[in-house]
């Protein structure tokens, strides 16, 4: 039996995957009511899992586990969410594995979403065949999740690896939402886009200053119809994320880094221009580290949560 | 036998020590000529050596063996030096293995001396009784150290953990000796000083503008006669060795960060500024991190690359 069910929970949507064999069975994406109260938002995750299994015929006890990847940091010992931005605040006292044995789940794992993403990407997308690979999303946040050796780095906290949108490439700039200051999120996540768009001297003439949403897909779609300050706040956040992944780099000494998120849409532009400053200032005497674009989207993090359940299992029964 | 020379092979000192159950029997200390070729480092290095154990009436073969710690990055397995900066840039091709052989060594071990230094003050010294502890040398350059469940961060081409001073904190910044931009190194190490005093608009005015030297000693003693320049000069150093710190905060999630180098001998100043500074940014929900100065000096390095040495015997003994 692998019938897994992996759960998205992202801040907006969340999605439940029924994964067989490391293939997708079927899927189903709700809106988060990330508003409500997080009790509330997992006895609607319960009745979402139910509807969906029994669309197969199956009940709970006919998996093998939850995989749910979430974007906070995660005691994946104890699956307690110890950190978490914003959204889904009360996870932190919520108990998932009381819950597991209420529904009469077999087994359940809890993982930051970046690193589950990771771990889907290195076992069947962009980084595989590496044992050395970083991840890096581009989004609302800027998420990350290090490989090394093949294993999840993970630190003392759960933190290790996914504060890579935290590093500050500005120390003397801007505070982040964090706490912290001039981090790569202050610099070029679509959160602060508007502040970085609106903050250009000449906003008031570009195409901009009438666009309905001030996000990546406007600014890359301004940017492609030669406006001037599109271009350059979009080389301003290119240079942002070029320096993150360049810390990455100098802290983890991977192979390949993957990009993810959904401004990848506009990869004909952002790889290369990645690339070639990459390849201009990282610093990798031995072999020029690969940046690659992500290939399984939002399935990654399914598939990757999936990859960690079957694994605990596998140890499990050795 | 447990007898160890341990090298601190700097690029203006090299230092030999014996060490002998963890313990400083004998040492030396002497200028290296590192304008020379690698090649007449290690045959100075082999006279002196000589020199050393005989004053003891003992030969090469009444050691357990060599441990060189190198300012570089170093292949561990192979025992090979990878790159190194500036000085004893003739290292990247020698052949320390063949070179152990030649005079007799039974065995020998290689590695970064900021690795080397942690694994003391972790063993011994300042971060003594922890398993996730971090290290910062601040000094010409700024090296660093990751150590995560009691293990060695290394990486895919052993850089993991060693390039702190090369995190990019100030992403549109000035160019530094590595190839990128705005590194730590660029905005606090000794090398960078001089243009960051001297680019001070009221430098004129300064004390040190008649000052014999642009370091850090002449810097602080400034500060603490209270010029003006020196105190907003040291002020962006300290901020940029914090932005650093935090960083690796960020990256590796320690416990402890260790903070060493020749320049904390004003750690009156720099210690409270820096844990001060990491308390109100660093991003550490489960728990705040140590921040302290190191304990051991140069003998750090000395005792670690030792105990490098031990354990390597331990294991091959198992």
């Amino acid at each position: 039996m692998s019938r897994v069910v992996a759960v998205d929970m992202g801040g907006t949507l969340i999605k439940l995957s029924i994964i067989n064999n490391n293939q997708l069975v079927r899927e189903k994406v709700y809106p988060a009511n990330a508003q409500g109260d997080f009790d509330g938002v997992m006895a609607q995750l319960e009745q979402q899992l139910y509807q969906l299994i029994q669309a197969d015929g199956w009940e709970v006890k006919d998996l093998l586990g939850m995989g749910i990847s979430i974007p906070g940091i995660v005691d994946i010992r104890q699956n307690r969410v110890l950190s978490i931005n914003q959204k889904h605040v009360g996870a932190t006292d919520f108990d998932f594995n009381q819950w597991a044995r209420k529904i009469g789940l077999a087994s359940i794992v809890l993982d930051n979403d970046a690193r589950a993403a990771l771990v889907g990407e290195q076992q069947f997308g962009a980084g595989k065949g590496y044992e050395h690979v970083n991840m890096i999303t581009l989004g609302t946040g800027i998420g990350g999740a290090a490989m090394i050796h093949g294993q999840l780095l993970y630190g003392k906290h759960y933190q290790a690896g996914c504060l890579g949108g935290h590093f500050s490439i500005n120390f003397k700039g801007a505070h982040c939402n964090c706490g912290n200051i001039g981090c790569v999120e202050t610099e070029g996540a679509s959160w602060s886009l508007p502040r970085l768009i609106k903050s250009h001297p000449q906003f008031a003439d570009s195409t901009l200053a009438s666009a309905e949403l001030l996000d990546f897909y406007h600014l890359f779609h301004a940017y492609r119809q030669g406006d001037t300050v599109a271009k350059m706040v979009a080389h301003h956040c290119l240079d942002a994320w070029a320096a993150g992944i360049i810390n990455m780099i100098h802290a983890y000494d991977p192979e390949v880094v993957v990009v993810g998120g959904g401004v990848m849409k506009s990869g004909d532009i952002i790889l290369p221009y990645l690339q070639n400053r990459i390849k201009q200032l990282a610093w990798t005497p031995c072999a020029p580290v690969k940046v690659v674009t992500a290939a399984l989207g939002s399935m990654a993090g399914c598939l990757g949560i999936n990859h960690l359940l079957q694994q605990k299992h596998q140890l499990a029964n050795v």
